[in-house]
């Protein structure tokens, strides 16, 4: 039976989407929901919000990891906060000299959810992966590193995520980094009336805690506003990505010229 | 009083908007709306699909004009084909060289409706610009030119804007430019079931007529999956921005750079 699926984006402004669906539970933090689509197949959301889409998940996670990783010579040890989709970790595991790959996620449930409905859970059963059960923003503080990059696959900056948007919460990931490590963040969009203050505002942070800081930017559709945006902090200048560079294989978005591209914002971010 | 503005971007996906409406009519063509909304402030709908929003018309408007404009040297005369809500030619009357722009739109009802309640209808009044009330793809059969530039700024290839996606029109436009003279035209979205055979397709079509054919992308989140793409014929690599070009005043999106970032496809695109 197919109902509707309701998000609001901003005041007076509500994607619908027909759905059927396959999951609906609440955990002690949030509402999970994965269902069904013809827009954007598989949908899996928390507390009302699309985290991921089957349609566009490869542009936002191919995103979010490679122009990292990328800039890490060779990524052996990698860390990942939020994320408990699997999608951040499939694009990780895409490098074969990545030996251990940690993945802090604080709903226990989410996990469970997304290794039975979506595709990108799959990912989470690799034996490279150590799955851990923790508010990010405490386990950073506890973690023993190094990792060679950290990749914070935050929900939206509200409730308990805000801890994973803090300052603090990113000196304690530039702690755990190996020299030549990198940090990269989703910063949300600069167009959403609500969030578009962050991108400025975590590039701030990492220039405090990083030689390079900078802001780039990918688009989501299924996201609010779409154009979106992600902060990397570096000890190299991210424009240059070294001559070793090898593209893992089975990409659908990323390119080194796109990498290039990302970082080029528009007038009104600069 | 306040209704509701619904737009179906695919099957089982739709945009919903708070709205209150300003203007309603039927013209010989299509039905006009134009309302304002929270979300994207006033917006400027043709059967039921934006055209334009004062939220991110600038986007759209400054990446369809500036990436051809910037290519010619001295851009003293310039066509817009479609573009009757006046963003384009608002663009293109930046460059204080242009003398003579000529606005060709079918439909007299959508003229009146953007000088009556658009900002961007505004352009439509300077003196440069001259307005022609006629098919398109009739018009550039007829018209004398020549053109530095031809501006494609159609709505989506449904009933009679079919014409203006055609290879036929695109050699009638060619036909029409000065040595060096560019063509763009919006070319849908890559990622739009509908639609999205058409970047290649257009870009195709321009590749017979030019020495350069490219497809280059924007984010515009009040259409359809946002992510835009745009065809550009030229002479000139448009990846090599003339030493001598300078950039109009005012922009709020369009950067060198960003000009330059924008051919980068994603890899699902090459």
């Amino acid at each position: 039976m197919s109902e509707l699926y309701e998000e609001r984006w901003s005041e007076g402004c509500r994607l619908l989407l027909k759905r059927r669906t396959l999951y609906r539970a609440q955990s002690r933090y949030q509402t999970i929901e994965i269902f069904d689509t013809e827009a954007f197949g598989r949908v899996f959301a928390l507390d009302g919000i699309i985290m991921t889409s089957e349609f566009d998940e490869f542009i936002y996670h191919e995103m979010l990891v490679h122009p990292a990783l990328q800039l890490v010579d060779t990524p052996r040890s990698v860390l990942i906060v939020g994320g408990g989709d699997g999608g951040a970790a499939r694009e990780v595991l895409r490098y074969p000299s990545v030996e251990r790959l940690e993945l802090v996620e604080i709903d226990a449930l989410v996990l469970e959810a997304a290794q039975r409905f979506l595709a990108t859970g799959a990912s989470l059963a690799d034996p490279r992966v150590q799955l851990q059960v923790a508010d990010g923003s405490a386990f950073v503080k506890g973690a023993r590193g190094p990792y060679d990059a950290i990749i914070v696959d935050a929900s939206d900056p509200i409730a308990f995520a805000e801890g994973l948007f803090s300052a603090d919460f990113y000196r304690d990931c530039a702690a755990l980094l190996s020299p030549g490590g990198v940090l990269v963040a989703q910063s949300e969009s600069p167009l959403d009336p609500n969030f578009r203050h962050y991108p400025a505002q975590i590039r701030s942070c990492l220039a405090e805690l990083f030689p390079q800081a900078h802001s780039y930017l990918a688009t989501i559709p299924s996201y609010p506003y779409a154009l979106w945006s992600f902060a990397l902090g570096s000890a190299r200048n991210p424009l240059e990505l070294p001559a070793a560079a090898a593209l893992p294989r089975g990409l659908r978005y990323y390119t080194a010229e796109l990498h290039a591209a990302a970082f080029a914002l528009p007038q009104f971010m600069r």
